[in-house]
């Protein structure tokens, strides 16, 4: 018995996140697909066949080789429900199909799951659900299957959304946390901290002469770009640096794969309005979220490939490589400065931005 | 533009959880799949190779054959967390398990999202996650993919859960809400109205001598049972009769198939306490959320075999063949009373019990 409580820190995406998680969660619901802690839960369906016959040789002897699925669920808290950029619902499909994206999977379905606060005017659920059957065009991802939930006025904040998505693995794709290798870099598909800074500058009723956008997007054809551009098994890792930040996707990953990532900080693009509110209101772009980035860890010799189809695509016009992981430091991600300084980028402690997606 | 607002009645299951369905989610996410309007969705996976080359015969030319799964979602809003026979994590489990089970998917997979608001007791939490594994163990699921979020205080009311769930139809099954014919026999599973009414009685502070325990149960194993007793494609249609109770349940059988369907009303049990609460309550039990029900559409000719399988198994001893459908009176359902009169028994209308499930 405790007396301890649940934190907002808590669903940070940052450091008491990941205590919950692995004190909680993988203790409790213990398997090793979870135990990956991926964007996607990544499986193999058990007694089908191999789709494309492809990966055969890789099999286990008795382990049938066959079609595995991708599944990941988010529930969507945002506040305010509308901002520049995107609503709830945008969000809600952008953020499931980039999970599913970031474990090489192509986004099939998505499942909608509204809670609903009675007095919700029914214009603005209408606009919020004409927003997801857009985005899921546009994704192509189809949503199949719904739930409404309505409670009591003061029992929610006006409309929360969970959203969970399947797709498919392609044989022979093995892109994972923990795959990323001494030698690899890091490539950022464009600017960091515009998701959420946009959310914090318009709940906070600060006005720039730049006005800040949500960067929020589909990543699967970014994604699916890329794999096609370099060769198999090149893509070790891939994530969508949304809670937490870019220095908090970096961390996962470094810790995880067990190497050390460096980066600099002159090749990371923070946008000059994103620069100008972090200043103001004291937050570190790094632990900002962003919800239409994604970060890739690939092979070295790769590289150019890699960055030249990130570039080729209009969600990836600003990629840089940022960087590369190594043996040294393993666990740890070091940040170099404009100055030419080191320091260590921990992962975020604490509660930065809440319900920022 | 208009001024409607969302109502707590929005969503019971009933008639204005139904209008909201068709006007707002069938208009915008308009596809076939959701159009099917069942407890889950069932989906051929694109190129994927038939299982077991069972249905050929019935391939659309054109159209490849193949693996089929089931997804499906459901958000848990209950209050109480705790009630007799389960919590909200039990039946997080379970709802999904079921719905799964309703389209004869076997249940595999489940993503776990949570909606937590700040200051839940982490005992809580952690009695609430331990009861999920353990349900999702009972039943031969796992939950491998998860979400937690964290809102302010008065954001939310203590926690909510969505699980989605995916699961494998096997070839050859066809079990749909359009799917029953005149001449099929009903069968109830057991009693109506405990999970209902336990939870209303709870949260009423009302007590009875003999008292109330929730049917909270996952029915993967009852609908195995039932699919293995009789001949392939017997079973037409399987509705587990949660939100809007049995009424509601049968009455969207009749509408989606085009029958009328005419039950008994001595034939369904309904437990002594369950009476008891819902007179005092001005509750009719045919409209009261179950949790561990099924209701099975069944060919005339395997009534017998169906009756006898749903009683062998711990969670349908007390099944009951309630009814029949008919080509008359299509898309009603008629209740004969035990007084020998008959009446129409209508969808939910308004909203009964709020925050069952």
């Amino acid at each position: 018995m405790s007396d301890e409580v649940i934190l907002l820190a808590h669903g940070s995406g940052g450091k008491l996140s990941h205590d919950l998680v692995e004190r909680l969660f993988l203790h409790h619901f213990d398997n090793p697909t979870l135990l990956q802690l991926d964007d996607s839960a990544v499986l193999p369906v058990p007694g089908s066949p191999d789709p494309r016959a492809m990966d055969r040789a890789q099999a286990q002897p008795g382990q049938p080789v066959g079609l595995r699925l991708a599944l990941t669920t988010d529930s969507y808290v945002i506040s305010p429900l509308f901002f520049p950029g995107g609503d709830i619902g945008k969000l809600a499909v952008c953020g499931t199909v980039n999970d599913l994206s970031m474990s090489g999977a192509h986004p099939l379905w998505l499942s909608a799951g509204f809670i609903i606060e009675e007095g919700l005017p029914l214009d603005d659920l209408e606009r919020i659900v004409a927003s997801m059957a857009c985005m899921a065009e546009q994704a192509g991802v189809q949503i199949v299957t719904g739930d409404t939930k309505v409670v009591d006025r003061g029992s929610a904040d006006r409309l929360f959304i969970n959203t969970a998505g399947v797709g498919v693995v392609a044989p022979g794709l093995e892109i994972r946390g923990d795959g990323v290798r001494p030698g690899d870099v890091v490539l950022l598909s464009g600017s960091i901290g515009d998701h959420g800074m946009t959310v914090m500058t318009q709940r906070e009723g600060l006005e720039f002469d730049s006005p800040l956008t949500s960067d929020c997007a589909a990543l699967n054809g970014l994604v699916s770009g890329l794999l096609e551009a370099v060769p198999a098994g090149a893509v070790h890792s891939l994530r969508d640096p949304t809670r937490g930040g870019l220095a908090t996707a970096l961390n996962e990953l470094a810790t995880r794969s067990g190497v050390g990532i460096e980066i600099s900080e002159t090749a990371v693009p923070v946008r000059d309005a994103v620069r100008g509110s972090c200043e103001l209101l004291g937050i570190d772009p790094f632990y900002v979220a962003n919800e239409g980035k994604l970060v890739a860890l690939v092979d070295g010799e790769a590289a150019d490939a890699a960055l030249a189809a990130l570039r080729a695509h209009p969600l990836g016009h600003e990629a840089n490589i940022i960087g590369k992981a190594a043996a040294d430091h393993a666990g740890r991600v070091v940040l170099r400065t404009a100055l030419g300084a080191r320091r260590v980028l921990d992962m975020l402690v604490g509660e930065q931005l809440p319900r920022i997606c």
